[in-house]
Parts: structure tokens; sequence; C-alpha cells
């Protein structure tokens, strides 16, 4: 079984820490300062940590869990890499000739149980399960990625919900910026480092995602319409990877933004004025009430079905940064 | 006047240096690992050398010149954002209801006479002399810019070729991969540090691209449709930027892509089956013959119309990742 890694601050300090059982945590003694340095200099310390009994201990619960991906990195976003979510975007179901790549700014990442806001005129404010890749080995030419070699490249796995604000995102047509804003990336709480051998559960992993309690997102990382060892492959071949950097493997069916393809071909032609698609976008999905309010409760998990491999739950609210105005 | 730097390489050793007069580098001697560490503490070097008579210096011909921007760094990009490229591009010709940001991997970033190596499957190669702003200082939460406080966040400016492959970038719909191979970013020569009483000559610089001598770009920035002051802000509202990041202020006309308005409709809908989107490309664009092709020349500068603010000039020839396969 691999080993269960958070990162948190506690006493307003900055820690690295491995969990025993369901809700001890092991402090980690080293000081890293970056993912890239846990990657380094931590997992070694983390592997001897983790069959120890008698070491420093605190509850996960008294603890403010942070992002084990830490920022400077690359985002690196995989777009409706899953049919079920393809046909609600308004796209074909099938794979399409190509893999959609985006990036995210690393500076949305934030803690499991982190506050998501709201930008105050984000209207169409949606979640996105997504297992992230945690990469463990720099990238700075064309690999051959397989599913033999994978464990070389991908050190882990994390949850990230990568949070979209669809009236910026579709009406925009790039998706940075509706992709970007901070909060707009909760990531963890367990970076899980992969044992060698568990690397095929990859592909078994089940995604479940809850708003107040309601499940809206529920799927199998064996859906994935690109997988991982072909994605790396391709992205290796266009830009480089560094240590510490997060794949995002894209989301499935169930995310409140819910388009026809007539609606998204208007919505994507650059000649309908930008007010009709922000209008047209906003009646087509303002009516179903799926999209996220302010006080709203989203929790996430991933786990092998087996539940050997657990990347633990997140648990965020969502508020408006009207709110955090002082 | 504001200071000419480089980075360069010389004997296998990376250096950075000032320009002295037409073709002097004066070498410093600190040893910066990024243009971040460059800033922090290599500035202060570079103001005392610019004004000494008999420090070392070599030739700028005798160097290979590097990127003055280092990876890792963040490259946001801004897209259609002068009127000339908007309606070439098939876009509304006025200043449009939003500034449209997008990235590029920062391992696209190359010299400013490095090769530019088109990869085998891209077939419409296109170039985009754009005018880059180096971050200054780091950004953490919204702030508001202005002409007044813009030297507070923009500590120099360079010159980049914004390289697109516009058969991946237009048929897949998000820009970041057709605009991110390995050497799509050269940069350079000059990291052009700006006086503070030089800051407004940001809005009246001289863009020029030639491809074979033919001379395709020609512009001003005082037709930039969202000004750096105020894209700043925006991007301030909504992510982090950290010393040493790179904004992109989008291209003008005169790029190889010219699409209608109706085939850019027909690209950008995601109901139109992927070959037939290619075909319309493939069809509608090799034509006219304008896109890049191996052995092409490409030179491009910036400067003022008074000449003291002067970003060099790059020259970059276009190979196939063919011929530099072993």
């Amino acid at each position: 079984m691999g080993i269960r890694v958070v990162r948190f601050k506690k006493e307003n300090k900055e820690q690295w820490g491995v969990i025993s059982g369901e809700d001890r945590i092991l402090v980690l003694k080293g000081d890293y300062a970056s993912l890239k340095d846990f990657l380094e200099e931590g997992i070694k310390e983390a592997k001897v940590l983790k069959d120890e009994t008698n070491g420093e201990w605190i509850l996960l619960n008294e603890v403010e869990l942070l992002s084990p991906v830490t920022k400077p990195c690359r985002i690196v976003c995989q777009g409706a890499n899953y049919t079920s979510h393809r046909t609600e975007a308004g796209l074909e179901a099938a794979r399409p000739p190509f893999n959609m790549f985006f990036s995210k700014a690393d500076s949305s990442l934030c803690g499991a149980n982190s506050e998501i806001v709201r930008p105050e005129h984000v209207k169409l404010l949606d979640y996105e399960i997504e297992l992230g890749l945690v990469i463990g080995k720099d990238i700075s030419g064309p690999i051959d990625v397989t599913d033999d070699n994978l464990h070389q490249y991908v050190v882990g796995l994390v949850i990230v919900n990568d949070v979209s604000a669809r009236d910026i995102q579709m009406s925009q047509g790039q998706w940075l910026k509706g992709k970007s804003y901070r909060t707009f990336g909760p990531t963890g709480p367990f970076l899980y480092l992969l044992d060698k051998d568990e690397v095929s559960k990859i592909h078994e992993l089940e995604l479940k995602l809850w708003v107040n309690n309601e499940l809206r997102q529920s799927a199998n990382t064996n859906q994935l319409l690109f997988k991982p060892a072909e994605t790396l492959t391709e992205i290796s071949e266009i830009m480089d990877l560094s240590k510490g950097d997060l794949i995002l493997t894209g989301t499935t069916g169930g995310v409140a933004l819910n388009l026809s393809s007539e609606i998204v071909g208007q919505v994507s032609n650059p000649a309908v004025p930008f007010q009709q698609k922000m209008d047209l976008l906003l009646e087509s999905q303002l009516k179903h009430g799926k999209y996220l309010k302010d006080g709203d409760i989203i929790r996430c998990q991933i786990k092998s079905e087996d539940g050997i491999i657990n990347l633990g739950e997140q648990i965020n609210k969502v508020i408006s940064n009207i709110s955090i105005q002082v």
C-alpha cells in the first residue's frame, strides 16, 4: 500500500506528515518548502515514518489542510475526457481525434477543506471532480510512456476540484480565466504516493462528488478516453514538465453545465455578439438550479473499489468574495 | 535611458551582461541562475557596470543568445488585442467586451537567434511579433495598476515571437497546445530594463516583423486594445504572478492566418467534424503561401520611434524536427 502524505498548517507553521490509520498525522521532521523539495528529500523520511509507532502525531481534524501540490507549478488540464461529460457539454460522445489541453493558474490551488470563493460577478459557478497526476520526474523531451513505465513519471495521485466559472469560460472561448480564480482548485487532502505495483489501479478509481449531500458525479477512471500514459507521451512531445507539476485528467458527467450542441455552437461562434452569448448561457443554465450557490457544501472522494488506494475526502464551502471583503 | 540586459552562453557557460554601444556585452560577474535571481541581485551590478569603461567585454556576435526570461515562469498571453489582427482572424474589429487570456508553456522559450523547430505534423506554422512585459514584483491579490504605478510591476520589456501552429490551435479550440511546442517562443535579445520616466513610451513602440526580408507586420503599441495597466489590474484579480513572469500583449495584423468570419464560425463549432475543420483550414490557408516553410528567416524588431528604447533584433530560421533527429 502506498503512503498518504498531507501538507498542513498548525499554529502558523506549515508542515508535512504521513497519515496513519483513519485520523492521525505522523509529523515529518524535515522542513520541505515545496512539493519538489518533499519529493526529493522527504519521501525517504515518509517511508520510514509510516512504520514508526512512537513518533510525534496530531489529529487530522486539528490542522488546516493545505494543498500538497505547491506553487509555483504547472497545471496542465485535459478537457472533455469522459463521454458522460462530453454529452452534457454539447459535444459528440465519442473519443475525439485529439486530446484537448488547457491550463489553470497555480494560484487557484487551495486546501481540501478551504472555502471556494465565488467572485461576485460569476453567476455560473460549477464543480468538476478530477483525478490529478503528480509528476515525479523532470520531462524535457519526447518520451514513450506506457503503463509499464508510468510509475517513473507519475509519483502520486490527488483529488482536484477543477472549479469553473462557466459564464466566463464559455463566453470568452479560452478557458484559462474561467478556471483560474484563486481557490478554484481544492487539492488533496492526501497526496497518495503510488507503490510501483499499484500503478495499474490508476485505471479503476471511483470518483464521487456531492453537493449538499446530493450525489452529482459518480464515475470510474476506466472511462477516461485518453489514458494517463498516452497523455503524458503527447505532452512530452510538446512541453517540459518538472517534478511537482500537476496533470488534471478531466471531469466526468454530472456537473451543473448542461448545454445542447445548438447552444454550444452559438456560444463558440465568434460572430455571435458577446451579450447574446451571455444571455443564452444564463437563460439556458440558471433554470435547472444546479449551479453552486453561496453556502453550498461540496464533498468529493476518489478511491479504489477495494479501498486500498484512498485519496481522502474534500469538503469545501462556497462563499462570495463580498463576504470576505473588509 | 534604460539598460539593455542579455543572457548568453559562451564556452558552455551561461552568463548575464549589459549591452554597451552597438555590439559589446559588458559581462556581469554575478552568477544568476534565473531571471528572478537577476532581478533581485543583479540589477544593481548591471547599473554600475553600464557606466564602467574598463571591465570585461565580449562581442555580441560571438555568443549564443539565450532567452532573458528563464523557466520556470508563467506566460500569460492576451489574444486578439489589435484591431488589424482581429479582422484577419475573422473577428469583429472593435475592442471586445473582454480581455482574452490564454497561456503558453515556458519550455517554448528560446533565444533571439535560435532555430524555430517545426514539428513534422504542423502544416500551418505562423509567426506573431509581440511586446512582452516582464513582471518585476510579486502579485498575490487584486491591485489597481495605472500608468502612474505601472513601473512598480513591469520591470522590463522583451520581444517575443508567439509562434503558433494554426492547424493545431484552430482545430482543437484551446490554444495552449498549438502555441507551446519547444522553440515556439523566441525571446529577446534584450531585456530592456525601463527607467521610471520612460514608462509612458510603452504606448509608442514600433513593432516590425519580416519573413525573408518581406515586411509582414508593422504596428505601434498605441494600437493595443487592452493596455498594459488595465490588463495587469484584471490579471491581478484572477491569479498570482511572480517576479520574472511574462505577459504577452498580443500580436498585430500581417500574420499568415487569414480567416473569414464564416470559416472561423465553422472551425469554432464543436458540431463540425474535426476532419472537416482541418480540411477547411488547410484549403483556405495554404493557397496564399504566407505560412512559414523550412528555411524561412524571420526577423523582428521593437523600438521607440526616437530609438531610445530598443529591444534589439531577433533573427530565427525555421527548420523541421526531422532535420534534427538522429
